[in-house]
C-alpha cells in the first residue's frame, strides 16, 4: 500500500527527513539531528527570505553569545519560572567548575538586554531592533521529532525596544505582518491566536502566536510575537532620558521562527511522491533531464545544455545528464521537492521545443525562445496552486462545537482546529488539557461571545486544537 | 597625539572594535563577545566568500549538532589529550544530571566521523567532503581577544574522507588552494608554513598553517589544515569495502578558517582613519554623499539619487542625505571602512560629474555616464594598492638570523618573521618559547639545510615568530 501523509504522516514523516536528505536522526544525542545538505540549504534559504523582509523593516543583523552566566539569567522571576526546568547548564571548563554556571540560551532576552542596557542614554538611541538567526537550547523530557520539536534549535529571534507601549504595541503588528509575509511567500496557510495567559511567553505581556495544520490534523505552532511591556527592561534597567531628561523603563517586544517553518512546508506541500519546495527556497530550482536515444547524447546536449547555462546565471539549475533511465531521474528529482523540470529529446529539440513540468505535474510544451518568459508565468501558476490546495486542506479542517461531546467527537473524526466557547478558566482549560486538546486562544480580530464548552458559564470563542 | 596601528597597536586595534560597530567586548562572560552589525556582516560576507570557493570545490553545506557525549569524544587519545582540558562540559539539564555528559564541540571531527561510519558503506561513497559555519568553544585560559582568542570562534570547518592516504594529501593541497584564494581575494598576505609535530592538530599526521603579519610584527594563525590519516577512521570506525569486496579504513582531511579572517583584514589594512574593507566584504560598498549648499538639497538629490538607485541593483549602496556636514560623514564612513565614496555637489553635476574617492584616498572626477565603466577599474585599483601596501609591510618583516643573539634582537628590534635553522628537537623549541617564540615551521616548497640557532647542530630553516 502506498505511504500517504494522509494515512500515516508521522512515518510518511520520518521517510521523507531520510530519503529526501533533509536531517539524520542517528546522531548519538537525543533531540540533536545532523541537517543535511539538501535540509540546511533549504533551511538557510527560508531564513534568508525571512532576514530580507526584517532588513526592510529596518532591524540590524548581529550575534549574541551562546552562554548567559547564571546570576543574569535569574533576573526576571517569571521567565526563570518559565525555563529553569529546561535549560542546559554549562558546569565545567575543563576539569575546573566554573565560578559563574553559564545557560546555554534558550532564547535570547537575558542575553542581549544587559547589552541593550549599555546602548541606550536617551530617546535618539530608540528604537533599537535587531535579530539574528542560530541555535537555542532546550533539554526536551518530551518526546522529540526532527524540525519539531529537539534539544537544538535553529531560529531566527527579533528583538526591539521603544520609547513607549504604544510603539512596542505597533511593533507587534509588524511582527505579524513580517511573519504573515514570510508564510504568504511560503504558500503556507496560518491563523493567528491571542495565546491564552497560562501559555503566553514567560516574562511577556502578551503572545500572538501563528498556527498552520499538519496532514493529521494537529497543529504546528510556526511563529510567535510578545509585548514585553515593561517586564523584561525592570529588572534588566534598558531605560532612557526622555525628552524632559526624565529616566523611563523601554517597552519591548521579541519574536521567533524556527526550523518548524521548513517542517511545515515538507508537511503541508509534500505528496506521496516526496517535497514540494517553493521555487524561492528550493536548493535546486530547476532540474534539465536530457532524454537520450540510441547514443545521441551530444546531439541532444548540444542543443539543450545552453539554455541550462543561461537560465543558470538566474536560477539554481542542475543538468542531470548521468546514465539513470528518465524516470529515475523524475522520481529522485521530485522526492527531493524541485519545483521546475525541463526536459527534451531529440525531436522535441528539433522542433525547437522543451517540455517544462512542475512538481505539482503540470505539463507544457514550450517554443524555445519563450521559456524565460512562460518560466515566471509557470511559477506562478504553481505557487498558485500550492497555496489554494493548502488552503483548501486547511479550510476543511476548521470545526465548530457547541458541547464537549461534540468537541471530543469532532477533533478524533474529523481532526483539526475547533472554534468553541471558552470560559477563560485555567479550571476548564485543564479540563481540555486532560483530553489532549490545547486552547490555541482567541483568533485575531474575531470577537464572539461564546458559552464554554466544558462549564456552560459565559465566555468568548476560542480556537482549539490537538497540538505538536 | 595620533593613534596609529604601528604606534599602539592594541590600543588601535580595541578602538576599532568599539568605535566601528565591530564587537562589543562588554558581555558579561569573558572571551564572548558581541558581534555587533557592521562586524557581522563582514564576517558573513567574508565566509560567504568562502562557501563560493568551497562548493565549487564540491562541498556540500551541512549543520551538525554543538554538543559531543563523553564516551563519543573520547575515542581518539591525541585529540583528548589536546582538547580536554579546554573543553566547556554541559552536565545538566534543568536540575537533572545527564547520564552522558556532553562537551560543546571544539572543533567537530569527533561530532562527524561517527555519522560519517553511517553514510559511507562502499568505496562508491567517496570521496565526502563536507563544511558548516557555525561556533566552537574552549575554554581559553589566556588573555582573551575579540576576533582573535576567545571561548567562542566562529568558523568555517570543512571535513573529508576518502578511499586512499595519496587522496588525502590531494585534499590538504585543494585545501590549501582554496585558502590561499580566499587570502588573495581579501588582499592579504600569507606564508604557509607545515607545523612542527609538538604544534600540529591533536590527532593530525601533519598541519599546514597560514600565517600574517600583524602590525605589531607577531603572526596571527589565520587558517589550517590537516592530513588526518587513518587516526580518526579507525576509533570512529569510519570504513568501505573496496573494489574487491575487502574493509578499508578511510583516510581524512579537516580544514579550517575562523573569525580571525576578520581581525587579519581590520588589522592589515586598516590604518589611524579606521578600517579599509576589500570591496566583495564590506556592508556596504558604496556610499553617496551629496554636497548640499544654500539649501539646494532638493537640486543635488534629483541628479545624485538616480546614480544611487541604478548602483544599488548590482552593490550593497548608502545614500547618506543627513543633516550633517559633509566632513562628518566622511569621517564616519572611513571609519567603517567602505572601499568607495560617491560625493557631488550642484556645480558638479551641472557639468555632468561625480567625485569618486576610494578608501585609499585617491580621488577622481568621473562624467555620470562613464560611472558603472569606470567604477571597476577604481575598485580594481583599490584593491591593488590595499594588496601591494600590505605585501610590501609584509616583505619588510621577514629576517634572517644566524645566532640566537642576532635571533633575539631581530625579533626585537625589526619584529615579524625569522628564517633561522633548528635541529627540530623539543628541546630547542623549549629554550625558543622560553623567549615567547614559537616555530612556525617549515614554509612550504622551501628545504635548507641550517645550522640549528639554538645549539648549533644540523638542522633546516624554519620561521620563527612570536605569535598570537
Amino acid at each position: 500500500m502506498e505511504l500517504t501523509k494522509a494515512g500515516n504522516f508521522s512515518e510518511w514523516y520520518s521517510k521523507m527527513m531520510l530519503e529526501a536528505g533533509i536531517v539524520d536522526i542517528r546522531y548519538p544525542v537525543k533531540g540533536m539531528p545532523v541537517y543535511m545538505g539538501w535540509g540546511f540549504r533549504a533551511m538557510d534559504l527560508i531564513f534568508r527570505q525571512l532576514e530580507e523582509l526584517l532588513d526592510r523593516a529596518g532591524h540590524d543583523k548581529l550575534l549574541f553569545p551562546i552562554a548567559i552566566p547564571e546570576s543574569v539569567f535569574n533576573k526576571e522571576a517569571e521567565h526563570i519560572k518559565g525555563f529553569a526546568d529546561e535549560v542546559l547548564w554549562v558546569t565545567h571548563g575543563g576539569l575546573t567548575p566554573l565560578e559563574d554556571k553559564l545557560v546555554l540560551r534558550p532564547t535570547s532576552e537575558t542575553a542581549m538586554y544587559p547589552m541593550f542596557a549599555l546602548w541606550i542614554r536617551s530617546h535618539g538611541d530608540l528604537p533599537i531592533k535587531v535579530y539574528q538567526t542560530t541555535t537555542v537550547y532546550r533539554h526536551e523530557t518530551k518526546a522529540t521529532r526532527p524540525l519539531m520539536r529537539g534539544r537544538e534549535v535553529y531560529w531566527n529571534e527579533a528583538h526591539t525596544a521603544h520609547a513607549t507601549y504604544e510603539e512596542a504595541v505597533a511593533q507587534v503588528e509588524e511582527g505579524i505582518n513580517i511573519y504573515a509575509d514570510l508564510y504568504t511567500k511560503l504558500c503556507i496557510p496560518f491563523v493567528v491566536t491571542k495565546r491564552p495567559d497560562h501559555d503566553k511567553f514567560p516574562g511577556a505581556d502578551y503572545t500572538y502566536a501563528f498556527d498552520t495544520i499538519m496532514p493529521d490534523g494537529k497543529t504546528l505552532q510556526i511563529g510567535t510575537v510578545h509585548n514585553l511591556g515593561t517586564n523584561f527592561s525592570k529588572p534588566y534597567d534598558v531605560k532612557y532620558s526622555d525628552a524632559k531628561g526624565e529616566m523611563q523603563y523601554a517597552s519591548q517586544t521579541s519574536y521567533g521562527v524556527s526550523m518548524r517553518a521548513l517542517a511545515a512546508v515538507i508537511s503541508v506541500h509534500g505528496d506521496s511522491k516526496g517535497l514540494k519546495f517553493p521555487f524561492d527556497i528550493s536548493p535546486i530550482q530547476i532540474v534539465f533531464v536530457p532524454i537520450y536515444s540510441k547514443g545521441n547524447n551530444n546531439e541532444v546536449d548540444a542543443q539543450l545544455k545552453p539554455i541550462y547555462e543561461r537560465l543558470s546565471k538566474q536560477f539554481r539549475c542542475i543538468y542531470d545528464g548521468s546514465d539513470r533511465r528518465p524516470g529515475d531521474k523524475f522520481y529522485r528529482w521530485e522526492l527531493k521537492g524541485v519545483p521546475i523540470r525541463i526536459e527534451a529529446g531529440a525531436r522535441d529539440l528539433s522542433e525547437g521545443k522543451v517540455t517544462v513540468v512542475d512538481r505539482n505535474g503540470t505539463k507544457q510544451q514550450v517554443p524555445m525562445p519563450d521559456i524565460d518568459a512562460q518560466l515566471k508565468k509557470i511559477v506562478e501558476a504553481y505557487h498558485e496552486k500550492l497555496r489554494s490546495d493548502a488552503q483548501a486542506f486547511f479550510d476543511s479542517h476548521i470545526f465548530e462545537a457547541n458541547s464537549l461531546k461534540e468537541l471530543l467527537e469532532q477533533i478524533d473524526e474529523k481532526r483539526g482546529i475547533i472554534k468553541a466557547g471558552w470560559c477563560g478558566s485555567l479550571e476548564c482549560a485543564d479540563k481540555l488539557k486532560g483530553q489532549t486538546i490545547a486552547i490555541l486562544g482567541k483568533e485575531r480580530g474575531v470577537e464572539k461571545e461564546r458559552k464554554c464548552v466544558v462549564c456552560g458559564r459565559n465566555g468568548w470563542e476560542a480556537l482549539l486544537a490537538k497540538t505538536y
